[in-house]
């Protein structure tokens, strides 16, 4: 047996790892736009990219570099050197050529306006203000924010039964075109678990389809998307459910974060389906509600219209059937296979679970066993004010 | 050779048609409700559905009824009659049986709330209020209007070079839930081309494809979506090109009225996607940037982000390469195969563009000769207005 003890100081959870956010002038008055997560020894890398063909010059930097170890990050926020063609390969070059001795097969990660190049002497300057001794895993995560209204952060210390230990601490951002294949989402995790490069990759590439890919804030898929999980085996321990369990924890509670703080939402709303055909099917769903354009405008509404619901479920694509689907609102259910019964008394019981900052709506569908589970948030007039105009 | 020349009195063009909207009491302060369509003649009819798997009641009357002839609809707005089982098709049949005798083998569609039976009584007595011998087109229109701010109505008299002509006329609503797989919309088309069932259904089949099937509001499809042409051959006239170039002319310009009358959307956009690996690649490049929010929040802002526009191409699914793709703004190229020449003199070429009610947004994919092109419009605060409590 195991336990998770949640712990502080996150990406700096894990022994040997050290983070700082800077300011390199990239974000108006002096925020923090420049970040590292360095370790003193080599790490282990796995990582899950945007699946965007569009994909950022960091991304395909680091994916040209093959197979490699690293013992350092570098990010930046406000430009995403993206659509930067092979320029923005040569700044990432010229960027990492700067950083210190100490730091072995540095990679960069980007994320903000699509189009523009680096501002590379910015950046170059900004990385010279980094103190690799520092842990300040909040000032990293601040660092990293876009139109993200709070910071996201969790780390797990993981102790076994024979008194040995390991951590995993993690930073996320999100916020915008946030969808569930991958989203403008940045992740670093970070640990000093003795794991194999291979059975981490495993790991994340699963945990990834019910945490990361199971988000949604409105349905477009980013060029920069990034999660990247270090590790540097420092603890020398290592237990495989243990390690899956909080790595689960961290990317689950990441993803939800990301949706609770998507651009002007102020619900986070799991879309439960049970019922499907399959498991794909159920996904197909889950995902199709999440993004519907007017259940996430009934939910801002505090609006209980089942209908939408149903309409959705029809126009998903998956196998479906009006006589044998069920819906609730939490534990309110107000449409069953057939039977209308919605009355003016239910709707005010459904309208109260709505106007709850979080809740749940299932859908059975009816069919067979497939489940789903998709995160979603409602969108409103601050979602519309945000992106009309980002760039200025 | 032929001419096609625009006429008056749209869904009431063809010989032999008659229509009117009467106040039922279903809309509120007596607007107009309920809209029939009569021909003193039995018609072929011609259909196409939602794909949506929760088809509202009265699809499921009219495709019941197998292969038949009619010579009345009967519509209603501010009720879809969906999700309300079987119970809602008893309802169109206890309407249907108080119609006069004149009419024969009635069809009913609706459009509006889902999930509420129909309030039966209410249809029944304004049905009374009918008279099957007014031709009035534009009271039609109005009445199978739900959200829509104007009516969408168009006409063409084809005159062929014996001297002997055709109509072609049609009515339609749209505004909430158009999305390329056809969408809540209703289209009614009347003909007295002596046209057969079968080459009426295949070419009917065929000009959804390019017009109401390219055209986006919301990316969600409805319960109800139903296009319906009836033709009397009255005319003892017909002409396949002279029939297929007016059919899409009149289902192209709805189509446009459609997105151009979206929820709150001030801009009618036509996204022109050229060079894919083939047109169906082309499609759903078309079709992800129509349905792409931050590129309708974007336009909304008239901001000329066209990073937005490549990040969406290149999560389209759609084969596509940053080095081959050209994106412009009407004739202002602001990205051409990888290189950037974005300058604030070219950004504000582009702004002009998106200030005017109506232009073209081009993605050329420079692979192959794969065309398609979708019509989308801007996502503003109306929407959200408009959808976050539609029900009350």
């Amino acid at each position: 047996m195991y336990k998770l003890v949640e712990i502080e100081s996150d990406v700096c959870a894990a022994e040997g790892f050290f983070a700082d956010g800077v300011s390199a002038g990239l974000k108006a008055e002096g925020a923090k736009d420049m970040a590292f997560v360095y370790s003193e020894e080599l790490c282990e890398i796995a990582s899950v990219f945007t699946t965007n063909k569009m994909a950022a010059a960091p991304i395909k930097h680091f994916k040209a570099k093959g197979d490699f170890q690293t013992n350092f990050i570098l990010i930046n926020s406000k430009n995403a050197n993206a659509m930067t063609g092979k320029a923005g390969i040569g700044d990432i070059d010229d960027i990492l050529a700067t950083l210190p001795s100490c730091v072995s097969n540095p990679v960069m990660s980007s994320t903000g306006v699509i189009g523009v190049r680096l501002p590379k002497e910015k950046i170059i300057n900004g990385a010279k203000l980094f103190d690799l001794s520092k842990r300040e895993p909040h000032a990293a995560a601040e660092a990293i924010m876009t139109t993200d209204s709070f910071s996201k952060e969790k780390a797990y210390r993981v102790e076994l039964e024979d008194g040995s230990s390991f951590s995993i601490g993690a930073m996320a951002k999100g916020a915008g075109m946030i969808n569930p294949a991958m989203a403008t989402m940045l992740c670093f995790i970070t640990t000093d678990a003795k794991v194999s490069k291979s059975e981490m990759q495993a790991l994340l590439n699963e945990t990834v389809q019910t945490t990361f890919n199971a988000a949604s804030v409105d349905g477009d898929t980013s060029t920069n998307d990034t999660v990247m999980l270090l590790s540097n085996a420092k603890s020398g321990a290592y237990h495989k459910e243990a390690f899956q369990e909080a790595l689960y924890k961290i990317m689950n509670f990441l993803a939800r974060e990301m949706v609770r703080d998507g651009e002007g939402a102020k619900k986070l709303v799991t879309y439960n389906v049970t019922g499907a055909k399959d498991n794909a099917e159920a996904e197909v769903v889950a995902k199709a509600l999440s993004n519907s354009l007017l259940v996430k405008t009934a939910l801002y509404g505090e609006d209980p219209n089942w209908g939408r619901i149903a309409s959705t479920v029809g126009a998903s694509g998956a196998e479906a059937y009006e006589e044998r689907l069920t819906i609730s609102f939490e534990d309110v259910c107000v449409y069953k296979k057939g039977e209308l019964f919605f009355d003016a008394d239910m709707e005010a019981k459904a309208a109260e679970v709505m106007k709850k900052d979080s809740f749940t709506i299932s859908c059975d569908l009816g069919i067979a066993d497939g489940t789903f589970k998709a995160y979603g948030c409602d969108l409103g007039y601050k979602y519309v004010e945000i992106n009309a105009d980002y760039r200025t």
